[in-house]
């Protein structure tokens, strides 16, 4: 949590009065209903520890992703994984292509760690490129990658991938590799190595409820990760019963819910074109981008005009790479992005 | 979370067929309505992030335990306050008195630290004595306590924690103490020294829900420092997001449930005397306590017999200072506590 600091992420509905919350991308549909069920019935049992293995839960992430129960981790969101996994690696070089989630380098300084920036260029649409495979040396101990990447939208190509993941193996290099936004991106360029991974593998695959099934309250994340040194080093710096019981239940529940995600991408299907082309027609730049959320460049006043009529979006300043005037807005339902858009026309009296 | 690792803690339901819990100690009437009906309103407002200050919980436990609202901070469960105080501390030499809740060395190892031991003796009843005073001195860097102490149930007098405190302000050494079993604790012998603590102070008093709201499974816990520096330094080690909604939510109501521990207290005014003598005359070696759980000596054999009659006791032989045959048992109601006391009569053929 936080005290002193002041919070540089989205979705401080807390501090502002917000009545839509562009600031935060999670499913435009919400929670599903059989999650909230789960989480009101959890309420009956908050006695008892949460299981401490997570069991039923990784059983089912395993079915689900078809991977063995072993090589699967839960988090407390998977925000904590970030840092617990860092934690473990406490790697001396580290490679983090910016702008990416904060917490990247949050994490690896609170680890003692100065991450060596390579960055993705706005005259390149922020696309990582093969240029990040030459950078790979053998004193490289961890690549940090986001796909698609939080908050440029882009993800990381089949080809590339696969390139990198040979490459981290050359040079021993563990690729931590977040695919949380994975389940909600476009189907034609979303990828994830995981049919790659082999046994013993320097690759940490991050994943999340949150966005997909729309938990970001209730905190779960997962990782995926075939080396079981890194699994037991993880387990040792942190409790036992760190995923809660609504949690734990509330997942399970998600996993059941297997067209949740699809429906989200029939609505990004429409309204991001919608939302590309109206920002447009409002003389912004955009960027093109896979994920559900979207990036572009305007007026800096902008964030704090529309603050005002209390829809919130994601000032990204404070993003190493990016400055006043980028924001990223979450895709919503069709009436929420019409409002959104209205708004802009309004205050800026386009 | 445990992936590889054998669990070394109370409640393991999971693992094993279980009708009666008297391994874990929280209050006998376990979660209050009130918290309950939070978690089940909460399931309504899972899209959203949970606030990353706490403001409102941290304000109502503010009002609660008379300290500044700048001086708390929450966690996910008091346990991840452990490992995130020792994470940031790291400190070269650490005094931890034995036996001890086992999270204390494991947090400590984690940081790459091995504590100085300092052995509470069964001779003496596993009372901390004053001698612990001549052990602190200007390279004692953390002396983590807890009070009453986990498993023994004994508390640190005023007197002695008085002294304990004035002693670590001359050495700067850091003084962790662990109130989570305090509010359950006999009211004559349970002392805290927050009223002595000025700012910038070294001292980090831990507190639980878990315990006195029976809300084990929801995860929420909180820490008392007047050092900034410290809070600070804790606040850049972890995720801004770590109390789910429904804990934030739930740790208001709870604090509004202001009869609950004392409830608690008296059942454990009856049922305390009622147990030790039942285990006494059934030949059994008790200790004496002043928290919600008891420790005694029996034959080793007796926590696997209780088992397969549904019955779980922790077993203490991995309590570094403990051996095997050492027990700790929750205090519940009169109803259970017979139960176990029959259970045991049973097995022993007493």
């Amino acid at each position: 949590m936080l005290v002193n600091d002041r919070y540089g992420h989205g979705g401080d509905i807390y501090q502002n009065q917000i009545t839509l919350d562009f600031s935060v991308s999670i499913h435009p549909l919400g929670t599903p209903e059989a999650v909230r069920a789960a989480v009101a019935a959890a309420a009956m049992q908050l006695e008892a520890y949460p299981d401490p293995y997570c069991s039923k839960l990784r059983e089912a992430i395993s079915e689900s992703v078809c991977v063995k129960v072993n090589h699967l981790l839960c988090g407390n969101g998977a925000d904590e994984l970030i840092y617990q996994f860092v934690d473990a690696l406490r790697p001396k070089k580290a490679l983090l292509p910016v702008p990416s989630f904060s917490d990247y380098e949050s994490a690896l300084r609170s680890a003692g760690v100065l991450p060596v920036f390579f960055p993705l260029l706005r005259e390149e649409e922020f696309m990582l490129s093969e240029a990040i495979l030459s950078v790979i040396d053998e004193k490289t101990e961890l690549l940090m990658l986001c796909s698609p990447n939080n908050p440029t939208g882009r993800c990381i190509s089949r080809a590339l991938l696969e390139k990198i993941v040979l490459r981290c193996r050359e040079t021993k290099t563990w690729l931590f590799l977040d695919e949380c936004f994975l389940d909600l991106a476009d189907e034609a360029a979303a990828y994830s190595p995981i049919g790659l991974l082999e046994e013993g593998d320097r690759v940490f695959l991050l994943r999340a409820f949150t966005k997909t099934y729309g938990m970001a309250g209730l905190r779960l994340g997962y990782a995926i990760c075939k080396n079981r040194e890194m699994i037991d080093a993880i387990c040792r710096t942190c409790q036992p019963w760190n995923v809660s019981t609504p949690a734990q239940l509330a997942g399970i529940e998600a996993l059941r819910c297997k067209t949740w995600a699809q429906r989200a991408r029939e609505i990004f299907r429409a309204e991001k074109p919608y939302l590309l082309s109206e920002l447009q027609k409002l003389g912004f730049q955009t960027y093109p981008g896979d994920a559900n959320f979207l990036l572009f460049s305007a007026d800096p006043s902008l964030s704090d005009a529309l603050l005002q009529k209390g829809i919130l979006i994601r000032t990204c300043e404070n993003y190493r790479g990016l400055c006043a005037g980028d924001f990223r807005i979450a895709v919503r339902t069709h009436k929420e992005n019409e409002a959104l858009i209205e708004a802009i026309r309004e205050v800026t009296h386009a």
